[in-house]
């Protein structure tokens, strides 16, 4: 039975302790024991009362030691300070992971600060949403993505290229074995690639949400829009309500990606604008209109499967 | 008991039917009967096969003879088609009201084609989605907030102003009966001032939502970004599944309310962008971000209650 310390106890952190534990009988011999790590005295006894996790630690140090599998489920930013607090007390051969919807700016830190013989590998599952820790259910990744990004470049453990590359391999597959545990589906990928294509699939949208959001509340009509507010602009506002501080790490994290995406999205919009005035006003025309809502109609079911 | 015709058998027409079926027992004398038609045999037949209404029409001339209320529950282009081909055979003091989106354009319509002695109130029912027939139920209005347009001006009716007031009055006593069986909430507002206020908060949302499935769809990378779909995406981009039909319907009879509303939203994401931009990139920073966010998030809470 290995050892996987939880650190981050919220929707992540407690969704990742409930499935481990779930798995524990089908998986016998390679079955996960979790102990949950928090900052916050209050997340943990929360997390104890739930049952997320088999034990919590209010000592990061002792964990990051004893573990053979850590998996840091923080917002972005906090991900850093978690590598720098733990980096001097990892045992050789130790697994570290994440679950941060930004990868190079993570693996570009675990290179800097993780001494040698330890193991990175970057992780990003693709599900969650705006709830925290007492929303956390065992099935939380069934079934959905999750991104597994090795550093690019080999690292400078003294060892020559080929055992680093053996190491980083059995790396991967040890945090494979965790992702097929939880039922989800591990993609390979590297971290530019990631970070660009989560840009527009899911940072934009929580811009696009925050600037719907702005722009109605600042309208003089809110009042009355309030009361005109339905499932619609519910959806499509719903990112809007979402972590702060994992949203502030994130777009300093992937800053240009996003960037990219908010000015692609900006001339879409103008295009559909002009699509709009275009239309003469008669009540029969509106044939470009109707070829734009089919279309995206198609491709939103071809992305979504 | 009043016989109602609810014309066109979609989510809301459907809805209608199984609400006021619902209420039956309850309003004892004060009932509704109801009889649906839609041009589509298949619909009718589905609406007989959820019990949806009591009885199906294949004839829209008698359903408008003998109604003594009609509700026009279709795209708002098609309000238009219906008004004109029931004009000629309504009797007087037929209450004619419809759901769609957008009124101005609606009641305009009403006060060309519809023959004195017929009352004509705009109705919206903020309630409904992406779904068809076969979602229809009889809560779907529960709780939620309808809207009751009345005429900014009185018919020319041979009555003399008074007389016309008190019979728009007692029409919208009636519609409000109707509503309160629904269980939802009646709201009172001017055409214009609805039409400005759903582009904001309803309609907007729509186009956010299909400039972001077009923004993706059209990426290099949108295979790799179909694995990485999540919740969120689903949510933002859940708008721009719905009917094609009803959409350019809308965007051709709220067309200036809906450019307003686009500009507003393009000067938010570019206010936006540039606080992205002007953040040194230091993990340290982004308090303006923060605080971004964090207003987002308070706004929507009391957007949404």
């Amino acid at each position: 039975m290995q050892t996987v310390g939880v650190i981050g106890l919220g929707l992540i952190g407690g969704s990742l302790g409930l499935a481990l534990k779930q798995q524990r009988d089908s998986l016998g011999e390679q079955s996960y024991r979790v102990i949950g790590y928090d900052s916050s005295p209050e997340r943990r006894q929360q997390a104890e009362q739930l049952q997320a996790v088999d034990q919590t630690s209010d000592d990061l140090i002792t964990l990051a030691q004893r573990a053979q599998m850590l998996i840091i489920a923080t917002p972005v930013l906090a991900v850093r300070q978690v590598l720098a607090a733990i980096a001097p007390h990892l045992r050789p051969g130790t697994l570290v992971t994440d679950t941060a919807s930004t990868k190079a700016a993570v693996l570009r830190w675990a290179s800097e600060l993780l001494p040698a013989g330890t193991h990175f590998i970057g992780g990003h599952p693709m599900a969650g949403g705006t709830g925290s820790l007492e929303d956390a259910r065992p099935d939380l990744f069934h079934g959905t993505t999750y991104c597994v990004v090795t550093p690019w470049q080999t690292e400078d453990t003294g060892e020559d290229v080929e055992d680093a590359e053996e190491a980083s391999e059995t790396a991967e597959a040890r945090l494979e074995d965790v992702i097929a545990a939880l039922g989800a589906k591990p993609l390979r990928i590297d971290a530019q690639t990631h970070d660009r294509c989560v840009a527009a699939i899911s940072h934009l949208p929580f811009l696009t949400s925050t600037a719907l959001v702005e722009t109605v509340a600042d309208s003089p009509d809110h009042e009355l829009m309030r009361q005109l507010a339905s499932s619609g602009f519910r959806d499509t506002s719903r990112l809007a309500a979402g972590d702060p501080t994992m949203y502030q790490g994130i777009a300093l994290t992937n800053r240009e990606a996003i960037t990219f995406w908010i000015d692609a999205y900006i001339t879409r919009l103008q295009a559909i604008r002009q699509v709009l005035q275009a239309e003469s006003g008669q009540d029969t025309e509106g044939e470009a209109l109707l070829a734009l809502f089919r279309q995206a109609r198609l491709h939103r079911k071809d992305l979504l499967g």
